[in-house]
């Protein structure tokens, strides 16, 4: 079983992973974002997004009603339902489902998130949380009917209300739900970089032993990318790569081990 | 079986719907709409939607590929995952899925649409076309596990491009794949008007006999509709009721006989 997280990046070569899929066997599941939609859209219609970063150090967008809104538009609604679209054209017989469908991702809505607001500490509470479980009869009655799933948020929490979450934390709960053996994460870059913008610092193996340390490197969205990909270690995902959704075959790249292989 | 077809108007009382759904025995199956929406988000982005009237003097929206891209947002984004979300909020297991989604449903592009332009005939094509059928085992695999199909355009054509088509259109091959005795139509007026700007003209029952000289007296949107209620007749639906969608109850209201009833 394979997780393959497409980035939501603006340079992110679709139609060459789906492509690329087309050759593989499966069963997989796909986990997509759609950032760069979404920041777009919010612009486009007067809300730009406001990013919180946590007094750890955590960044996050703001997520309330109205964010939400754009999510579903960007998210579970353009990016998704193309998605779908090229997969079938290139005869997968994808289903593209959010996180709310059939409860596919349940998560836990957040208490609040504690930022500084110059020097005083302040607690924002917004639609955000962390996911907890998947539906797990429900993706398995999908893929033994041969049907792909397209996964995306936002996912529902314990009121049964749409909130946001971070895509590499529904990885985490999906791979552990399923099993599966290699999680493969198409980003914006070659894989992960020694020095944040030099594309030549590429580093080819990360120890997952090495994680921890390079998870105190980092900052930002990046920073909670490095958690969740030692978790994802630690709860059993023996292949873990990061490689680049912008080359020509992105996912043919990656499985021959191009980018980051994290073992 | 019953059909329950969620106009795509701005003062539909969509809460007060899935709150009557709760009160209800299954199986059901919830096609909706979102052109007030899909309009609105068309106009703020730039973009505003373009009718066609063909020589036959049907209406239909200019389905370019920026606004199935708009349409994807509204429909199968934000009013599709809203709705679920809601359905999730009374306890109905909710699973919304476009057309596109296992190929829940497939149609035939249209192979242009013949417009005056001017005096000048015209033939324009777009992605717009007609369902022709559903995923019959796909919605019983949903169904039979307790899942709620809540279903919106795009659907799927011929060459798996994503494609806009009427959501009556929908309702007829749906009703006629699950064999649903009662379809219902929750609109923005009262039922079928005599007169359409008159409130307290409705028709409180059409014989299935009046349906052709109905399609006869109206025009634009509404010719289309009376259209595909005399075809949903036809083929089998033994309970077709248009009733308020904008009343405080508006599915029991219908269950009750109010507004138009086709028999």
């Amino acid at each position: 079983m394979i997780i393959i997280k497409i980035g939501g990046g603006n340079s992110i070569n679709i139609e060459g992973i789906i492509s690329d899929l087309a050759g593989i066997d499966g069963p997989y599941v796909i986990v997509h974002g759609a950032n760069a939609l979404r920041d777009k859209l919010a612009e486009d219609l007067g809300q730009p997004k406001q990013v919180l970063t946590s007094v750890k150090g955590y960044t996050s967008v703001y997520s309330d009603e109205k964010l939400l809104d754009v999510m579903m538009m960007a998210y579970a609604g353009l990016r998704n339902k193309r998605i779908v679209e090229l997969c079938h054209r290139h005869g997968i017989n994808a289903i593209g489902l959010s996180g709310l469908d059939g409860k596919m991702i349940r998560g836990k809505r957040n208490q609040g998130i504690r930022v500084y607001q110059g020097k005083k500490l302040k607690i924002v509470r917004d639609f955000s949380g962390k996911p907890q479980s998947v539906n797990a009869p429900l993706l398995h009655l999908l893929l033994d009917h041969g049907y792909i799933p397209v996964l995306t948020v936002p996912i529902i929490d314990e009121h049964n209300a749409a909130i946001n979450t971070e895509n590499d934390d529904v990885v985490r709960v999906l791979q552990k739900a399923l099993g599966a053996d290699t999680v493969i994460n198409l980003i914006e870059a070659p894989g992960f970089l020694a020095s944040k913008d030099d594309e030549n610092s590429l580093i080819k193996n990360i120890p997952a032993s090495d994680l921890e340390a390079r998870e105190q490197q980092v900052e930002g969205r990046m920073k909670r990318k490095m958690l969740a990909l030692k978790k994802l270690y630690e709860q059993g995902a023996t292949r873990i790569i990061i490689s680049d959704g912008r080359a020509e075959h992105p996912l043919t790249d990656a499985l021959a081990g191009k980018g980051t292989v994290i073992a």
